[in-house]
């Protein structure tokens, strides 16, 4: 297989660089193809680490700077793991968080990493939305975007007809509840809008609308922010 | 004057885009040397307005495609903004935020944009330390490093003798108190280390020790998040 430079119709994905590739060798779900080493970092630590992991693993290594030339942005990636993508459904007992329209891969990437650190591990997208599987959400969640269960959906009314156990709450700027007085009933939703419009109008009067009390020193917080300290507070009570 | 590319030891510094410009003008006590417009992006409405509050403030507006070029680093960026730099020290009644060693610049503008959305605006930064007057700085804080007080200083025992009247809560992973049993005494410090050595053994040992509770799916949260989540929870009581 001649591996392609990174697009979304490709059925496999990379993660670039030591952290999320020894993110992916630990978890069993996802089939891993190869894991890419660039000759010149062969004999660092990490690389070598990661080496005998794949090896216990039954994962082929392959030294190849031309295809990490190929494959990677950046001139000084270590090593690159090639997995298949692979499906991972929303668990419906679970609390969950929504995105709508979600454009920029560092925010995508920070919200699951904090996910993960806050105990919510799975993610409704609503469409249309940033690949969960590019390398540059992978790197920016350190492969916390790996460990997730996620779900696309093209409206949201969808997902919440699938998930209609679910309290939901809106989370925009001009919402009646302030964060700290919501009572927050499980299994939860936490829906968020994107980095630009925020929540569109005909989500706002979805469930309980919430506001994070903020001054009117900046626009607003940023979105993977507002995620985190939503989180924070509904896992306190 | 013939403008140069950023550089720590220039005394003046940059605004690169429009969001930011346009905090740079709402902001009196900074000198304004002049605004730098992107022919190609002049007919825009939000340019346009710039333009006008730039006047309005007496700040001169010159079009300069060759000097965009010359100190930008993205070939679209449509204005600059061309300030002096500025000292702000610390006010002594209010909270703090201490970063010991803040590395990436993305983090600390996330940081002082948090800071400023939960109504937080003392920055002491202990060196080595990522430059807070740097463009890329500001362009992560939306302009907002650019309304913070800040000081930077050689140890953290210099920053606590000069302010002994705060209370000091240092973060990290292994402290014993968890968050959300703190009871922050104002005005307070949270102290915390930087992206990838936490915080110094050193400066453990200082004040209250805080952790954030988060499972063991995830490394850590990152630096920004930590604070954001930090600050909430101060803020909240």
């Amino acid at each position: 297989m001649k591996l392609r430079p990174y697009k979304k119709n490709l059925d496999y994905s990379y993660t670039l660089g030591v952290h999320p590739t020894r993110v992916l060798l630990e978890i069993s779900d996802i089939e891993i193809v190869q894991i890419l080493i660039n000759s010149q970092f062969e004999k660092l630590d990490d690389v070598k680490s990661l080496v005998k992991i794949a090896k216990s693993r039954g994962v082929m290594t392959t030294v190849s700077d031309k295809a990490i030339h190929r494959l990677a942005p950046k001139e000084n990636t270590a090593v690159i793991g090639v997995f298949k993508k692979f499906e991972r459904a929303l668990d419906e007992e679970r609390s969950h968080i929504a995105l709508v329209n979600v454009r920029n891969s560092g925010n995508l990437g920070t919200i699951t990493r904090t996910m993960l650190a806050f105990g919510v591990k799975d993610v409704a997208i609503i469409r249309p939305a940033v690949d969960i599987f590019h390398p540059s959400v992978i790197a920016a969640s350190v492969g916390a975007s790996l460990k997730v269960n996620f779900e696309y959906f093209e409206f949201f009314v969808e997902y919440q007809r699938k998930y209609e156990n679910h309290s939901i709450y809106t989370f925009f700027k001009e919402a009646n509840t302030p964060l700290q007085n919501v009572k927050f009933n499980e299994p939860f939703t936490l829906v968020f809008g994107n980095e630009n419009q925020g929540l569109p109008e005909n989500i706002r009067n979805i469930g309980t609308g919430v506001s994070i009390p903020q001054t009117d020193e900046v626009e607003s917080l940023n979105l993977a922010m507002s995620v985190g300290v939503a989180l924070w507070e509904a896992g306190r009570k």
